[in-house]
């Protein structure tokens, strides 16, 4: 299935939510309406707010009050990209041109907050507290895992249980909120609630298993920005740590990470992608995809439960 | 009337604001834990949780939702500080180490949103969805007005209807959030809160006024920043403007705004503390200042309101 036919229960209503996305853009001050304009223009496969709408078939769906929270959960991952951007220094994203390149990093620190800020009002529309004090729960958990990450760069001893909690904190738990409160607001039962707490976390691992693995095994055409950005910005993920595990003598990692020695990049790229990795990537991120499939078996059967199935399928085999 | 005589009515109930400031860097990352006491050691005037618990002095004075709320606006206002600073590239606050001068500028972007998200889960407590919803506007109108003096940096035509726009967004939206949000979780009336509203709007406005001036005719050791900042960051305040207006040739401001020029910053501040212009920044200040003592007198008379007063005169005759 591709991601339009997997959105179809909600396909409609995600263009509201682009609509409103893009008038974000229509502000007081012509050079911010500029910036926003671009950020807008620049989304992505919409995962998120998809994830919201979806989540919210099940019992009560209110457009009144999906929509916004939709909305607030794009707006959050996209202002966590802009910093995220402005802090790796990264030139490209999704084959444009990043706001700090091209504004400097002042505008994007600004932006960002500006964008949190927006975030913030949308979520405040849907008036339910547990679903806005979850909101920046989850930008605490985001930029607090963010700080770890940062914090560990460029540090080759680390284990397996520090990525999954890290992956956990920086993409899990947007994809935590995303599900979490289209179901709240949709009126689930608590037990509906844990089922998609427990479909996004497991779905938001896998998510980031093959995104990892995708900066070893793509190409720049793919991703919309240069292959091996990870090991560039001191990343450790999954395959370099697996590669470091198998080669503990003479790894070109070891070089990248332990002297810095960036032109190591292409030969880590070269041994991963002739290596059995890839493989044992797949099978991890297979095995949270199954487990969030699972969770989904105590919700009622419906086209949403189906699209949901699939996109925990499409996250594994997508190439971008 | 020093500030601790002004705070009295609240000076017990600011403690368990402290309190719960220091608190927050007891946290899960031992890192952030460290950056985190750092900040919150270097807690300023507290001006704005002040006027939180002033300003719900006035009905029904209920601390399980005044000390959250007061906790959320010194949180933000800190998160801003460190994105600020580092958007300044300043090495110096307050007489300490700024967070971006001791970690990097990436650690200040992350640690800037955890703080953002940790006042965003305070102001969710207070379950008021008005207050709530006010919180993100003033996040919005500020960084909005900080992406305003950034892009407007260095340029010498400004209007002084600009100006006060400018200080308006960047620093009495913010005060205001403190006195309407204390007004409201009391029970305020409508015409109780937009008094209080006033009075922070045009407090806010006579603080950064004296705060600018402050840049030309305080001493690095009153500042915990060296004197001249705002010339040297291209910000145009009012005293740079009113010399601009009164030696339109042959001007320090132009040729460190124009040529960029820093060895003339001690000649435009020569120049300032020489005229009168401080006086007629004074003068407009607490043209502010009577503006916002006026605004009170609709409120019911208490202690609250006396102090609410003192502090319109205090930030006037401040010297830091």
């Amino acid at each position: 299935m591709e991601l339009s036919e997997i959105y179809q229960p909600v396909q409609e209503d995600l263009g509201r939510v682009k609509e409103t996305l893009k008038s974000i853009s229509r502000v007081d001050f012509p050079w911010l309406s500029e910036q926003l304009s671009y950020v807008v223009a620049a989304s992505g496969k919409s995962i998120r707010p998809a994830l919201t709408l979806l989540a919210g078939k099940f019992y009560n769906y209110n457009l009144d009050l999906l929509v916004p929270m939709a909305v607030s959960v794009e707006l959050m991952h996209t202002a966590t990209l802009v910093h995220d951007d402005a802090i790796d220094k990264s030139e490209v994203r999704r084959g444009q041109s990043t706001i700090n390149s091209l504004w400097g990093d002042e505008v994007a620190i600004l932006l960002g907050d500006f964008l949190f800020a927006k975030a913030g009002m949308f979520v405040a529309d849907t008036k339910n507290p547990y679903v806005i004090k979850l909101f920046s729960q989850t930008l605490a958990t985001i930029s607090s895992g963010e700080i770890n990450q940062f914090r560990s760069a460029y540090q080759t001893a680390q284990t397996r249980e520090q990525y999954l909690k890290r992956i956990a904190a920086k993409t899990a738990s947007l994809f935590c909120l995303s599900t979490e409160s289209g179901a709240v607001l949709s009126g689930a039962p608590d037990f509906a609630v844990k089922a998609m707490r427990n479909y996004s976390l497991n779905m938001g691992i896998a998510f980031q298993v093959v995104d990892d693995l995708l900066d070893f095994v793509g190409t720049e055409e793919m991703l919309g920005k240069p292959v091996g950005s990870d090991l560039e910005q001191g990343t450790l993920t999954l395959p370099a740590m697996l590669l470091l595990e198998r080669y503990p003598e003479n790894n070109p990692v070891k070089d990248i990470f332990e002297k810095k020695d960036m032109a190591s990049i292409p030969r880590a790229i070269e041994m991963v992608r002739g290596s059995t990795i890839i493989e044992e990537c797949y099978r991890l991120a297979e095995d949270y995809s199954t487990r969030a499939k699972d969770s989904l078996k105590v919700l009622p059967e419906n086209g949403s439960r189906v699209s949901l199935t699939e996109l925990a399928d499409y996250v594994i085999r997508r190439k971008v």
